[in-house]
């Protein structure tokens, strides 16, 4: 979970997700909006009587202020509530088997990080036809997996692209929010296959984008654009707007491939 | 408004109440569920600008605690928040022109009370026919409609009764949340215009509800009948029962004007 704003529970609940799945919750920065659901969240996951762990990556004093929430309202927390003190810098934040969290620093009214979230690259996919053609053992199965070529018994090599197909492509996701437009995160940002950026304001109103640490849905596509993402995610908009479909055509005249964040979107990155 | 649940600024929104109307929060107990939604609800108030004050009726630990969050999480509130600390026993903690509110202990898994709310006594109503009749001069009318007699330049003293019609009935509200069955709670209630009174529970389960620190329906009626309230409000349902026709039932049995609580009730205590 990125960022826990108030009703996240509840919003967790209509989505039939498992709080038992649960095991990360990443805070881009300390603004109430984006943290205001946690203690009610770890109450309720208590409540359910789940066990196991939730890690909270934040900063380090969020973590004391959280802390010393759960540690008031929280008392009885039948599992481990642990703190991961990340700074807004760019760093790699967590590595599990399959993916690689890193954090990019932002710039919003306090210190912000946006997460980059990248699945581990896959192993490639077996030809049998071809592994059968050339012989080659079980035993090596894995190492063709990864990329090795095939030195055959009479000192042939097969390459391995003969032998296997591309590996299913790993899908990243990156989450950046609050922020002004900052150009040369796009680079940092890299080719993701989603990429949410907050768009608060529309073109029209960017001169108070900047002053109060947001972006607009161009500068976002902008990003999107520079960075080379497969698909763009708006989000985070000013309650000033009444149409949505606004920062869709703004964003699109600058990368085609937009869509709208709203409450309950599920969308398959595939 | 007492206590303030996760997603209370949203119910608040929802019922078109002004934010800026919002003066007073009185906090039953400190757990998640009855103070979650106090951050955000600040927060808000805050960044709608709204000027003025806001007391928190809540006990030392909870003050300190409360003030540690908003001091961290919602730092430019440019209103003033103040604590008016109180404590889990029978004493006046508000006294305004109008109103007067007091505390009961209840007996919860944490120090708990009770909130007793009562208009003051309101002034008579001047029969204008009879004043008219017996000549009683405009200076007079003040001390006529808060009860005193009157005595004609001939010497003869003209009742009040005669003079005035009984005031508006002043109203009063308890809400005694959350709690076991506290028989000699009724007393210390009096006869209330309304009892909001916890069922949390059935008289089926009763053997978890003292444990638990919560009622049934049969008890709060049993305490809406002793004190003499003339309408008992239900609610506080455990999530384990789906469908709260069953309370108004057991609570009917013992006492007979019973009204559900739900999302959005709006009851008229005339």
């Amino acid at each position: 979970m990125i960022d826990c704003g108030e009703g996240a529970q509840l919003a967790f609940m209509r989505q039939r997700l498992s709080f038992s799945r649960l095991r990360h919750i990443f805070l881009t920065h300390l603004h109430g909006d984006h943290v205001f659901g946690l203690p009610g969240l770890v109450g309720t996951i208590a409540l359910n009587g789940t066990g196991g762990h939730l890690t909270i990556h934040t900063f380090e004093d969020g973590a004391r202020q959280l802390k010393s929430i759960f540690d008031y309202f929280c008392r009885d927390t039948p599992f481990e509530i642990n703190f991961n003190i990340i700074k807004p810098e760019e760093a790699v934040i967590l590595q599990t088997k399959s993916l690689t969290v890193r954090t990019i620093p932002l710039k919003h009214r306090i210190p912000t990080v946006g997460f980059v979230f990248e699945e581990t690259p896959k192993p490639r996919h077996i030809n049998p036809e071809m592994t059968r053609f050339h012989g080659v053992p079980i035993y090596m199965m894995n190492r063709i997996k990864n990329g090795e070529d095939f030195i055959r018994q009479d000192g042939k090599v097969i390459e391995n692209s003969i032998l296997t197909h591309p590996p299913t492509p790993s899908l990243s996701y990156a989450h950046i929010s609050d922020t002004i437009y900052m150009p040369d995160i796009a680079e940092k940002i890299g080719p993701v296959s989603l990429l949410f950026h907050e768009t608060t304001y529309l073109e029209e109103h960017k001169a108070m984008a900047a002053p109060r640490g947001h972006s607009t849905a161009k500068q976002a596509a902008m990003v999107a654009r520079d960075a080379g993402a497969s698909m763009l995610l708006t989000g985070h908009y000013s309650s000033r707007y009444h149409d949505d479909s606004l920062f869709l055509k703004e964003a699109r005249d600058i990368f085609p491939n937009v869509i709208l964040n709203k409450e309950g979107l599920v969308t398959n990155l595939d």
